[in-house]
């Protein structure tokens, strides 16, 4: 077998086979395959496209190409949730939590902000003393225990994902679905779940711009993980706005553990609800009222905010701050970014809100950056909002007063106002299962 | 500008700009883009295509990344001619004379084989003695006084095809014809004569496998040299056979004289007078009917072989074998290879012909491979021809007889016996101009 025939048959729109791509993505891995030869075969695989099957044993070939975690030692149905990335995006702290306090295990691995959007574990970190490294035996008897642990993903979890993806970041093939699907199910199916709840992002901050495709991806996605017999679904939610008015590493905790304790931003209570009623009906505890109920139930009675808690005790975590989000440390400088005119917000690019938070220390532009985890965005109006001439529309904080100027020309450029509100998009626009796509337009 | 919104430009089927090509192609060469970048583009390019203009900027971009020779030191006009490459295509070494005794001049670099297909260069170092590698002054010289010379390519020429050429070359993005195109006309360009002539072969032995690509190729080649100002035709022969009877070096220079002096094989008589004919009209030496019979008369006069015989003197080489080729030095072993049935030769794959000659050590597979100018085939009976069981077909040459068993294998692999002629394509099917494509279908 030769890689150049492997480009060639995919150059030419025919279908590998496993052994085809496991030669080219094992061979890859090992460093008999050159980049140039892998980037030839991303191209021609960004162009001609990839059958299910195919990319479902991509899929397998990737996740075969590190550790594959198995979570048999704990006992129950574990349930994983992973999303596609947005700004303000602060569910999984959350949902986590609700899922674990109605007795379903998750047993879960989370990444790290890059770019515009953020990453659960720097928002964990933000918690003083949480430790995100753990070793297996720890994880387990975590999750046994309390029914919850969130750790960092493994460097050894789907190697071959780590090496493609750093090569299609910079060979403009990124934004491929079957190689999205690939990627991101890799590493869902290597961490061990039974259960996967997929919140495909859609918008002008996400990777999906429309909803055609993000519908293609989240049908890909299912049916990679039905085809390994996992129970998966996924919700198409929006974001063309972020979720809740923070962003930024504390204040996206101080966001999350005010829906946990029942007095958080609508928008996103309203999300995390519907999330949540979909891991525990992928858990098997009953159909969508009676699952909506329970993460209601959790919020109402303390409990999800106390399995939250015990959480990141468990993990080392200072709780004093999620129990009173004034014990975080502040900021040592804030800055209100007004409004020119008068009107309505009529667009407010997502993308720049999380590169304006970026500038301002919350997040990274290189792996290698730090975080300052008091910086940050609370946004006062968000698109649709009526605004004054002179009012403010958002907070921004840092640590240093000279981050402000660039931020908020990031900010304002992606800013428009005008006399006529905007049309809103719903919330939530479907929910994709192995059986097909529901429109569900949750506004 | 980045690389990297280059190939997402062209993988999005967009227009690259003059800037853009030289960005990447100038960068590729100076190290600045990586291998992985460069694969990636080209896979983009083979897919989407490029636009005539797109074409241009790229061969314009490609010859300047090497030496432009200036040939104006020598008088008149200097016509080239380049062949997609084939099997036993030695018309080279026989229109280059003929023209030249026509008193056009010949300033011409020319290339070695690689693979199934041989090349000038080689076939003229068969001829003892021959120097193929002359500084300027020399083959200004030698070019003006007997008014032809034919040299290898200086490494100087095109640097950015040859880098890019090795490339494609290994991630399957060679058999696209705007990159062909860009390929080969750099180099012409860069080559500086005034007017070209292109052999576009065609058939099972080529790059080109039908009229309808053969004809593409050939009208995006003279769209390139016109819009750079030169008088630029193409041929379309056919390559579904070998030209004449020998394959490998010392052969098929035998077999060119034996055209010069007016007793070659017809076929390869008749591609070697067409050539000629619209190498001569491109000089502007007048219409069709004159161009042929003045280079008809060049061969019946004896001048074409003398210019030939002056040419190689004048380079160190030894016309004695030129003269008599049973001077030329023998091959140690011959063999016959007989017809297994009686029937027609229905099939004779001409890559498989070539290949056979290159395992028995008439050609190169690696660049680092040397040559036994003896070796080869000599083709009694071809596709089409009538053969009784047990008669010869053909003589292998070589110095081992161990060769003979391989090359055997590869040559009947190719070869299909039946009890009826197959049609016989035309030996040539098309003349290409800047002002459109004119059917010759030449027998």
């Amino acid at each position: 077998m030769r890689m150049y025939d492997i480009i060639a048959k995919k150059r030419d729109g025919g279908t590998l086979t496993r052994e085809e791509l496991a030669f080219a993505v094992n061979g890859y891995v090992a460093g008999d395959v050159p980049d140039y030869q892998m980037s030839a075969l991303l191209m021609a695989i960004y162009l001609r496209g990839m059958t299910d099957a195919e990319t479902a044993e991509l899929t397998d070939v990737m996740a075969r190409s590190g550790d594959m975690v198995d979570l048999s030692a704990i006992q129950g149905i574990k349930v994983d949730k992973h999303s596609t990335g947005g700004v303000g995006d602060k569910t999984t702290l959350v949902i986590a939590p609700i899922v674990a306090a109605c007795d379903v295990k998750i047993a879960k691995m989370s990444g790290r902000g890059l770019g515009h959007t953020g990453g659960t574990i720097d928002k964990m970190e933000a918690v003083p003393g949480t430790r995100t490294s753990l070793t297996q035996e720890e994880f387990f008897k975590q999750v046994n225990e309390i029914g919850i642990s969130v750790i960092g993903q493994s460097g050894h979890i789907a190697v071959a994902d780590k090496k493609m993806y750093a090569l299609r970041d910079v060979t403009a093939t990124v934004g491929c679905i079957p190689l999205i699907a690939s990627s991101i199910m890799s590493k869902k199916l290597a961490a061990g779940s039974d259960a996967i709840l997929l919140d495909v992002t859609m918008g002008d901050g996400a990777f999906m711009k429309d909803l055609e495709s993000a519908v293609e991806l989240a049908r890909q996605m299912v049916a990679i993980g039905t085809a390994h017999g996992r129970k998966v679904a996924a919700m198409i939610t929006d974001m063309d706005k972020p979720l809740g008015r923070n962003i930024g590493n504390s204040l996206e905790v101080a966001e999350s553990m005010a829906v946990l304790r029942g007095n958080g931003p609508e928008d996103l209570t309203e999300v995390c609800l519907q999330l949540a009623t979909n891991m525990l009906m992928l858990a098997g505890k009953g159909g969508e009222s009676e699952c909506r109920a329970m993460a209601k139930q959790v919020i109402a009675d303390g409990s999800a905010f106390e399995t939250c808690c015990k959480m990141f005790a468990a993990q080392g975590g200072d709780i004093s701050v999620l129990q009173d989000a004034s014990k975080f440390q502040k900021a040592k400088y804030s800055y209100e970014l007004t409004a020119p005119q008068t009107g309505y917000i009529c667009k407010n690019d997502v993308e720049k809100i999380g590169n304006a938070s970026v500038l301002l220390g919350a997040g990274r532009i290189t792996k290698e950056d730090t975080i300052d985890f008091a910086a940050g965005i609370t946004m006062h109006k968000k698109l649709g909002d009526y605004v004054k001439a002179g009012e403010s529309i958002c907070t921004f904080y840092a640590d240093e007063e000279a981050l402000f100027a660039a931020a908020e020309e990031m900010y304002r450029s992606g800013l428009v106002i005008g006399p006529e509100k905007p049309a809103l998009p719903p919330l939530i626009y479907a929910r994709v299962t192995a059986d097909g796509v529901e429109q569900l337009n949750v506004n």
